[in-house]
């Protein structure tokens, strides 16, 4: 890879000695080229771009993160830019162009030539997130009745655009998808023989209207290099490639994940980002789960009575309620990521919750359990807890019980919820499930202490 | 798909009815039939599995999960397991044998063609999760002097059991990979055009000692179909193709996310694990947590002293415990998702504490800022703690700052540590780093408590 020789640049990179990086990037491929010029500043980005060859400059181009592709394209005179963008491959145009603030979208829409400013406003027109925006007009399509030689020489001619030759699409008259083809197929059989001969009908396509995680699914289902897209009449508009769905789906898990531990999504690599916008991210949540906390303290501040008569409850108060949260942590995970790879949908909900409420009560008395041995054993050897031990050991026991299942319940009915309310599930993060079962599992100890302990030690 | 016509078969599937399915069996794709056989009960899965013909029974094998893969083969007599064993993919029967225990590994391989029980023995001689276990052999190897119509040809003739046609791997006299053409460049090529006129000379390739992880992040970078593995002296062992990559992927994933969630890996998709397992699954961590947050306890025994001097101590615990753990988990998440995508790598380390340090500070004043302004506030309104609230509203800022920045100092260096230690680094799993947070957290408040509020109320 090119940083290994490269990425430790010192001198700043100048208009003088920029022609050194030529040869280097003869050698190197697109993406590891795009990561180089991206890692460094733009004045030098600029000026590294400008030596690249036109091909591998388009190429290169389509690999640059968003930023440093705007950069660019601010610093070029008006027929690079117009160059550029009538070349790059549509859907990679399309993703650079909904990046954008509208009025600069449109300012570049108008250096494309009509025919491709036709294409990307009507590629623009699908909604966003769905599969329309990912889909090339760039693939094979041929007619069922045509020889193996007559398509060979098809794809000779035409193909040259075209995003994979690996699959060819078998169109009717109306250009509605009928089948699809591997190349294999077509060198495995003889020149004369009819592609009919060849077709069993049987295919697999995406709707354009799909969403990405629904693309996602399929592509994961049934492995394909690419899938054809069609309309609601069975039209085929385009195709989508695996490079585009794995990137999304990569995107997708990191998001979940991030939101799962309790950040807003970064969208950009850690290291790439400037620390003040990583802090921005994580501030959010982490402010609006400590206002949640801060109702504990009301919460307590209700209880304190009891807490003054008896200061031994609250020794347990962070063991409850921290087991609360690490249950719920674990269900609102299993369900989140299930979910996402479509193992659980919404209609198997009354599972769901029979499986948690099974696994809460039983998680919840093993974990009880031991808090009463450990009441026990402490008050048998340090004699701790006072003549009202025992009746100590069952609130502790009880209330672990109760807070791990309502942790667990909670866990798993709030992406539930929000998939339902057509809200993303990971959004239910576990630090803000864990946060409820806090204030929850709090109000619940102190009524089980107060059923338990009313008239001994409350 | 085929359960939406199957899945709800109430009836029992019986010799008898068996055939009505072969119909619906010969429509669909073999993933799909292989999960409908896997969704029904062993018994009925056999008799399922009986009525495909041969080729399309094979296929489907290499889709079952394992458990049913295994259970068919048991009830198969011995010319079917041997067609079967011997027909599979090398890399799907590689993943089949490797999941056994070793005297039924064994015991299957003696099924196997002496040719095919070479190569599956040499398989299995890699590292376990090496790209040595993941790769075929099945590949289409050419000379560089060849014509393009003799690569054709040879492809025609020999191409049949290759994974993969889209890319075709060009060899010296020795073995040793030169390069890699994709079958585009030989259907755009002329027929009498030489190899050489195509190379370039430059591929990328896999090394079979390589991790499942460093193959994943190459063909990710890359976004190939397949890529070539190669031994240290550059001799052409096999492919591995991206729909491998992509199940393996998904499961690096799942377990990422569900160790931060805290749970162990559960391997099989949520339904189908039997309840007592997925208990089991969770029980391990939470009681290894319980047992830790046990600490707690002790922590809080020991400042009992000063918890009954000052009760309004005890309001603060869940709000400052919790909010270190929050900081934690984001830090931790954040770090073991940039490592197992690249982005971040040990050497990088210096830099991590340096960003999760500054990140530290600013969060931790930020939350605890709002802290001191809502003791202030209640103060005002409610005249809630006494004469030293501003001793107290300045005992819980800093500690909310102290347990926030122990949060994310920890939450980063785990994962790092980890890593460092050759574990895996989601094993510092978010609920962990926040139990050890708590503890250290609990300790860190009473002591701040001491140093601000000795002499006034403690």
């Amino acid at each position: 890879m090119i940083e290994d020789h490269l990425f430790d640049v010192e001198e700043p990179i100048t208009k003088k000695n920029v022609y050194t990086y030529l040869a280097f990037f003869d050698d190197a491929s697109p993406i590891d080229i795009a990561d180089f010029i991206a890692s460094r500043p733009a004045s030098e980005s600029l000026l590294l771009f400008n030596i690249l060859p036109d091909e591998k400059g388009i190429l290169t181009f389509s690999y640059l993160p968003f930023r440093s592709q705007i950069a660019i394209l601010y610093a070029l005179p008006s027929e690079r830019i117009a160059k550029i963008l009538n070349e790059l491959a549509p859907d990679d145009r399309t993703s650079l162009l909904e990046s954008l603030p509208t009025d600069i979208m449109n300012l570049l829409i108008k250096y494309l030539s009509p025919q491709e400013r036709e294409l990307s406003i009507r590629l623009l027109g699908y909604s966003e997130k769905s599969v329309g925006r990912l889909m090339t007009p760039d693939f094979i399509a041929i007619k069922k009745d045509w020889s193996v030689r007559e398509v060979i020489d098809f794809i000779r001619k035409n193909g040259h655009d075209s995003e994979t030759i690996n699959y060819i699409y078998v169109v009717d008259d109306n250009d509605i998808l009928i089948d699809d083809l591997r190349i294999r197929q077509l060198l495995f059989a003889t020149m004369d023989s009819k592609v009919s001969k060849l077709c069993d009908f049987k295919f697999i396509s995406l709707n354009v209207d799909d969403s990405e995680e629904d693309a996602i699914q399929t592509f994961r289902r049934y492995s394909r290099a690419a899938l054809p897209v069609i309309d609601n009449k069975g039209l085929l508009l385009g195709i989508v490639t695996i490079d585009d769905i794995i990137a999304i789906a990569i995107e997708e898990d990191t998001e979940d994940m991030q939101k799962i531990g309790g950040v807003q999504s970064l969208k950009d690599p850690y290291m790439d980002i400037p620390l003040m916008n990583l802090i921005e991210k994580r501030a959010g949540w982490l402010v609006i789960l400590f206002l949640g906390e801060l109702l504990t303290a009301s919460a307590m501040g209700f209880f304190e009575h009891e807490l003054e008569r008896a200061i031994v409850l609250t020794l347990f108060i962070p063991l409850i309620i921290s087991s609360g949260g690490n249950a719920g942590s674990q269900a609102t995970t299993l369900i989140i990521r299930a979910l996402s790879l479509g193992e659980v949908t919404l209609k198997d909900w009354g599972k769901i919750i029979w499986r948690e409420l099974s696994s809460g009560v039983i998680l919840g008395s093993i974990l009880g359990f031991i808090g009463f041995i450990r009441v026990c054993i402490w008050e048998a050897i340090f004699d701790t807890y006072g003549q009202h031990w025992l009746m100590i050991a069952f609130t502790v026991a009880f209330s672990v019980l109760g807070v791990v299942l309502l942790g667990t319940l909670t866990g798993a009915a709030m992406p539930l919820i929000l998939r339902r309310l057509g809200q993303d599930p990971a959004a239910a993060s576990a630090p803000f499930v864990a946060t409820f079962v806090d204030v929850m599992g709090l109000i619940l100890y102190f009524n089980i202490a107060l059923l338990i302990l009313k008239g001994t030690l409350l």
